[in-house]
């Protein structure tokens, strides 16, 4: 059906064809999805909705916004993009999320929740402002439109004085199933009239359309037209009721384990989540003061189990980073001990929190970091590669690196006592345990001793790894050089710098190197003899692909930290 | 009146003192403000909101936390600060802030909008978790109310299951006029009984009262009495419409104006912001494609009469910081020029945005960052001290530090046509023009060019005239060095930094060390001979206390640095 598809062809189909088109588009999806791994059941849910817009709305011409984008695939391939739709989320290929780069039907992009009404507000006002004349579209799931950013672009809707689609997808799901009081208020308008007075989003300057089974093309096509003639004169919100997972039985009964699948060769190394779930269970039920904060991502995180155990104690607020950072440093404040558990990429959003909330007041708030470093097939808005330098200027935080599960069980254990706010940073999986002692805050430790002119101080287990791969090479052939577990980001521990005899430095870290580790190390050494040579992420954004080729493409290469080494070791003999 | 005035007076006083109370505040915080600085509007308007509090409530059991802190002085008056209020704002004396390290009375610091909410929210469950039993308050005003982070924190109280009163102050301001839909909505519920069914914030698990005047005392007292029983029970939302600048005509007839003042004696030198102002109406009127963005604070900013020539383009999102970058970003995606008007400390607030949206998608919008560096009496939680390094790790980003208002001219002409992201800081006051000359993107310039082996480079206005003038100093002892004009933070003029003879490199910048300019030197010179020195400030938060005060206590030190230059020179004479 697809094979001389094109774009427009979809205005001439019949409402049967249409279905039929609804089917393929379903079975392409699973295919490609069980294959190259990717967001499964979101974007199965709105396959009807999305037919049913490009039949409707003129795309390219008209725009449409994609909240997060984890519901664009059956909108990449109506959109020309079939036969690449195969390299999903490969090195090279097409992206898991909306890419103005790859396509003109692909007008802003994202990755993190929220942003979808404000763009489209931005691009509806510089059509207006531009003398331009065509629709803006915002498709946005219940569970981003939780986030405090949306209420922020409603909020403005009026003093903007222009006009845009919002299509709040509404599946009941965020990827925990959707919380909290705008649920409530959702599923209250959803037993009523398809049309009605809805007061808030009336203040908010935009009709109310409900369409109660969005899965039913015939009902979706309806709607759509209807509300395109709305749009004619003002903004509209149309409440769109679908199933997650939809025509996929398995996806249908598990919503949130299919959200995002890997793909059916991926396999499941050691999660540092899983740990994480285990160690803080067991931590809470010697420690009544532990609690645990998420923002919609329990599973993701291994913190199902505690949650399960604890439900007293454990908070999922919803896709609301700000609220969740606030929230914590809130009960630290009143003598709790709160872990707030989140993606790398994610804690970007609470920033300004981390700053003002948990460091200007010292609470001892701990930040478990995951998906720290490059995260791989989701691409550039999710690589967690930002958290060393961002984190590195605040006042009274410490930033633990663990150097493998081992110590990042004993870190957690630690933290219970730790008086201060912490950042633990880690990746999604481990592969090796190095050695299992006891570490106190501040320190670094020798993990090779070796009497030569290098010393490679590495963070992390992904660079200590590294370190011990070239060493196990390099030591055959006589060139062996110190290895330094750089555990602490923040501080330095700067004894064992003053002690460090080699005259050559090399640092490791998954991280951009602007502001990162080995700049630290750099300025350490500023007005010393001592040469630095930092390796870490080089300053443009990182594409998806595997974390091993990413690694060696953006800064971090194994063959030219052996060279350096080598070449070193040869220039002091 | 407060001579002898214990916290637990109040309690005693009849309505006819409480009244008498009222003016006595009053008095005193318009003469402290006049005297200080500091926030004087929306304080006079809380006087009798604040009294009912202490009158009815029992602080410190029970806690209050206050919005941004704009409303907080009566509250630090109530509660055993009357004798040090003289000293408010001034180095060692008392915050314009709510702070705990202050008073038992304030339980959790805040300075930037929205986050009350969840502050109370957290100190409830704490409360609840801890089965304690106590009063937990958020005092919000209508501007902060528009914040995203207040809509995540009403989103999850159903989900936390915790009781808190939210006294929401409606005083029509933010600190320019209140805009938006919530603003709409609240409007129309003033119209109606103070006590009614509000659907919306019952599905938030909220209980509506209302309060028409809350400058009358009578009607505050008993409305919080019927508020305390209710608290008992549930979560309230006391919704009192209370009059900015009350009480002193200046400011009820001028209350944005009158939202921040000086002190009397306060010089106002040359402001960045009126300048920026100026040029950018002056561009707009040959592109038509410029528009300006804020969150609430035109004013302050300049951008007052920009605001009134192009009011088309022109936007006041209200205080939404992350919204507002998001509606840049994609009015650029759509071919606008957008300028994005800021102070640095609530820059913060849009990091994530800034990283996903601006520039990984690469859209030249330009971010003008006003009170960048140390900005004086506000203290900790509104040093612009973060931004270099925050900035810095971010990939596509252009980060631009003008030497002062003349290249600051040059640099906002030039932007028109820079094709990617590109962030403009500057301090609030200038004093000094040095040249007028143009520049090319990418590049520094020598200011002073010597026959020595110390190198000066600066960044920014406060810098280059620290450097001039230790170089005006040590010129006559025969010890001149050679000064850089540091302008661009990233990307580093490379060029100029392989053309520096000089074996001494010094860096000044008005931005904390870690992360910041002079590690981005030392990491560029760590594999060469070159010593280099960076001046900026250390890892610590900043109080509050004048410019030029903090910048020597917290590591620029004139003296420091002239010293290491005479060391240097002297050194390789």
């Amino acid at each position: 059906m697809f094979d001389h598809f094109q774009p427009s062809d979809i205005k001439k189909y019949t409402r049967d064809e249409l279905n039929v088109l609804c089917d393929h588009l379903r079975e392409t999806i699973k295919d490609t999805v069980l294959n190259c791994g990717g967001h499964l059941a979101s974007n199965l849910g709105v396959v009807e909705l999305t037919v049913a817009l490009h039949y409707c709305f003129d795309f390219p011409q008209d725009k449409i916004v994609f909240d997060v984008g984890h519901q664009c695939y059956a909108h990449k391939i109506l959109s020309g993009r079939y036969d690449a739709f195969s390299t999903l989320r490969q090195k090279g290929g097409l992206s898991g999320f909306p890419k103005r780069e790859e396509s003109e039907y692909d007008c802003y992009n994202t990755g993190h929740a929220g942003t979808s009404v404000s763009a489209a507000l931005g691009i509806a006002k510089a059509r207006d402002l531009k003398r331009e004349n065509y629709n803006v579209i915002a498709l946005i799931g219940d569970g981003s439109f939780n986030n405090g950013l949306v209420y922020e672009a409603l909020n403005s809707l009026k003093i903007l004085k222009t006009r845009i689609l919002i299509i709040l997808n509404d599946n009941g799901m965020s990827i925990s199933p959707t919380v909290g009081g705008m649920h409530a208020f959702l599923s209250d308008i959803k037993k009523q009239a398809s049309v009605q007075d809805v007061p808030l989003f009336e203040h908010f300057g935009l009709r109310y359309v409900g369409v109660r089974d969005a899965n039913n093309l015939d009902e979706m096509i309806d709607s759509m037209e209807q509300v395109k003639e709305l749009l004619k004169r003002e903004s509209v919100i149309l409440h769109v009721v679908s199933q997650k997972g939809r025509g996929y039985r398995f996806c249908e009964e598990h919503p949130a384990d299919t959200h995002g699948v890997p793909p059916c060769n991926f396999i499941k190394t050691g999660e540092y989540g899983q740990v994480l779930g285990t160690v803080l269970s067991d931590l809470a039920s010697e420690r009544e003061n532990i609690v645990a904060v998420t923002a919609a991502m329990t599973d993701g995180l291994g913190l199902n189990g505690f949650f399960s155990q604890y439900p007293e104690r454990a908070f999922d607020v919803g896709i609301c980073e700000e609220h969740a950072c606030v929230l914590c440093t809130s009960l630290a404040a009143s003598g709790m001990k709160p872990y707030y558990v989140i993606y790398s990429t994610f804690l970007q959003r609470a920033y300004d929190e981390i700053i003002v909330d948990a460091c200007s007041m010292d609470l001892p708030v701990v930040f478990c970091i995951d998906r720290g470093g490059i995260s791989g097939a989701d691409g550039e808005t999710h690589q967690g590669v930002f958290d060393l330098s961002y984190l590195k200027p605040i006042p009274n935080l410490t930033v633990f690196v663990p150097k493998d599960q081992a110590e990042f069980v004993l870190a957690l254990k630690k933290s219970v006592d730790f008086p201060h706010p912490l950042a633990i940073r880690y990746p999604r999986e481990s592969k090796v345990i190095f050695n299992q002692n006891d570490f106190a805050w501040g320190s670094w430790e020798i993990l090779e001793q070796a009497d030569s002119d290098v010393a490679v101080l590495a963070v992390g287990e992904r660079m200590l790894s590294l370190a011990k791969h070239i060493f196990a090479q390099l030591k055959q052939g006589g060139k062996p050089f110190t290895i330094i577990n750089a555990r602490f980001v923040k501080p330095l521990d700067t004894s064992m710098l003053d002690s460090i005899a080699a005259k050559t430095i090399i640092t490791l870290e998954d991280n951009m190197l602007l502001g990162g580790f080995g700049e630290s190390v750099a300025a350490y050494y500023c007005n010393t003899e001592k040469k630095v040579y930092p390796f870490a992420y080089q300053d443009r954004f990182i594409p998806q692909g595997s974390v091993a080729a990413l690694m060696k493409e953006n800064g971090v290469d194994e063959e030219e930290i052996r060279s350096l080494i080598v070449d070193c070791s040869e220039r002091n003999e």
